[in-house]
């Protein structure tokens, strides 16, 4: 019997894919350069020439060794790299035991609600957030459970993740440098979002007579997309932190589906999810990552992401909206752009700007109200000849 | 909270994994040559040079065109060609909205069940059945009901199957060329099998009041490994078939998981089918089929697939069993061999096997009691040196 949940979530398109399928007609009907799409993420920084060289190392060896089955956490000596360059960076003493390799971030999390939930649990997102949790939230048959960021710095707000902690509350889901507002969560913000959860853990513990933590999922395919700002090591504040990872942004390989889960093995109940998320992953199908983009991954797990080009599209889109009057989030990480919509209703002024052929995301998609989110993994070419544009917008809401 | 189910699916370790591992262990001890892993169902078969040379000219082309994601479906063109090359074969008339590329038949299979059941449904597995079956059908929430086949030949047995269906019965399962048998089921047997189901559609229907027919999933992983058989295309013989299919055995890719699913879009029905199926894909986690393997099926869509190397191992290992009085299905397809166990309890002898080094797999893995799996995707030096084993393997129950 076809299944109606199924149905309808493939059948509900995404607003983003709209926009996007949108862009492309009006750019055949009025000509490419003259439609502004911000809506897509998808990298505008090629992959580094290092992945071609390890696809061509990996050619050189017998086909068995490249496209065979791995282990289904994985090639061992790709999950000690993935381990040993966690380690140089975070100072942490990981091995291939702590790294199960996934088919992209978006594995990497529903794997881990899958193995981190029992239906009728609750896991809490910060609004804006990413859309697709709810979605794998409820696949996993949990509840999906928004809280609030701080409106003015879009940071967690930990007194707002206190109040919505119940006794169901599973896990809470953080996504720094966030999409979509480009916030970096500070230090600050992820220790008093720690206390709250270590303080519910003791009086859940009191309470239980044993440990049963709330697990901080930290989705982080941004890790590497920032301007400066630190990004602190999560699981270097938070004992109970599972991170989620993706080389889709990182190294711009999105279609290729490759990522990891990190579940420091430094407790029995840490040795537990690992195994819970192994049998997530064998049960919705997946049994591998993609092996011949996991020696990839092995090969160029230090390649340093190409920031530059969205710092250039971040600087020159930030100086110009700001002296045309527009508000925004000055974005630390990621390559999202979060701008106040000029009137409350942000599908309104989606609708306004698409008047001149401007097209960003409504935050509506996000679970919030009153802001649009500006995706700037473009060529610098369509932001320039987007700023009359975005001056005319201004100009209809007197500014 | 840690998911109980997902944390025993990740604990249970599978046998054949369990005697993969064994095999490696005894190797180091005695000698690699001295053991005989008949175990894994990895091909031995090399990919062909035509995925190099498609990957090479991939990597020609701008990165982002090949890494990029490709629409949730797949590429177009991808589509386009699967489906172009199944016209060729087999006269139909297929276009890209029939075939949904996957992350391998696994996920093809998984999300084809999530489509296709609802809570509580059944579905209907041949045994002896690929266990994995039964883990996908639970996570979809739906019952796995077991069917024998007939325990002769191996072909699946329609009358059984029909005394199984209940208002319940969503999908039946069938995969020919047959994991573990060997078995390729006839046209004749399928024609049965399809009389069985349009009869307790038509009864369903004259119940119900509306049509809810029952979903026919032909999982076809080894359609071009066979030795002669006839492998019918099954779409052509019943409307509500889905295949799921496989480039891990027809180009030995079974690393990078890539396949498809295809759902003739003839109906109503099979455009909700096929929607049903993008939802669960998105429901699940998966985003795309690897790209870049997207692109390789595009160019290899028609090679051939290497067949000779496995049927020199088919006759090396059949004729010398035979002689030495085992008895044993003759395979028509796939690279396994199921050879009845010399006593009833499966397990016992392939205790008794490994006294002389030879690693089947006992039938219970697969549902069915007194018979062996010997997968033959080896090197036939390894099945020469096992001869003598098998030998006295026999001698020593009296043979």
């Amino acid at each position: 019997m076809i299944n109606d949940t199924m149905y309808a979530r493939g059948a509900e398109s995404s607003v983003i894919r709209e926009i996007f399928t949108y862009a492309n007609e009006r750019k055949a009907q009025i000509g490419a350069e003259n439609v502004f799409d911000f809506s897509l993420g998808n990298p505008s920084v090629p992959a580094p020439d290092e992945v071609r060289q390890s696809i061509e190392r990996s050619l050189k060896l017998l086909p068995e060794q490249v496209h065979g089955y791995t282990p289904a956490p994985g090639a061992p000596e790709v999950r000690t790299a993935v381990a040993e360059s966690l380690n140089r960076r975070f100072g942490t003493n990981y091995t291939m035991a702590d790294v199960f390799m996934t088919v992209g971030a978006a594995a990497s999390v529903s794997c881990t609600l899958g193995a981190v939930t029992c239906p009728g649990d609750e896991v809490i997102v910060i609004a804006p957030y990413f859309p697709e949790y709810r979605v794998w939230i409820e696949t996993a048959g949990a509840v999906c459970i928004e809280v609030l960021a701080d409106q003015e710095t879009f940071q967690v707000d930990p007194e707002a993740v206190a109040a919505a902690i119940t006794d169901r509350t599973a896990a809470v889901i953080i996504d720094s440098p966030n999409n979509p507002t480009g916030a970096v969560y500070t230090r600050e913000s992820l220790e008093k979002l720690v206390d709250v959860l270590e303080r519910a853990n003791a009086e859940r513990e009191a309470r239980l007579g044993h440990p049963q933590p709330i697990v901080l999922i930290s989705d982080e395919p941004y890790r590497e997309i920032t301007y400066g700002a630190e990004v602190p090591w999560v699981p270097s504040l938070y004992e109970h932190t599972v991170v989620c990872y993706s080389y889709s942004k990182s190294l711009s390989l999105p279609g290729e589906r490759v990522g990891w889960v990190l579940v420091p093995q430094v407790s029995e109940g840490a040795r537990r999810v690992m195994t819970a998320v192994a049998g997530t992953a064998r049960s919705l199908g997946f049994v591998c990552a993609p092996s011949l983009f996991q020696r990839v991954v092995m090969d160029c797990v230090d390649v340093p992401s190409d920031v530059a080009a969205y710092a250039r599209n971040r600087d020159l889109l930030t100086q110009a909206l700001s002296q045309m009057g527009y508000t925004y989030v000055e974005p630390g990480g990621a390559f999202y752009l979060w701008v106040r919509a000029l009137e409350p209703d942000a599908e309104a002024f989606c609708e306004r700007a698409r008047v001149y052929e401007l097209l960003p995301v409504p935050s509506n998609s996000f679970g919030v109200e009153g802001w649009v989110r500006v995706g700037y993994c473009v060529a610098p070419e369509v932001i320039e000849r987007s700023l009359p544009a975005w001056k005319r917008l201004a100009e209809d809401y007197g500014l």
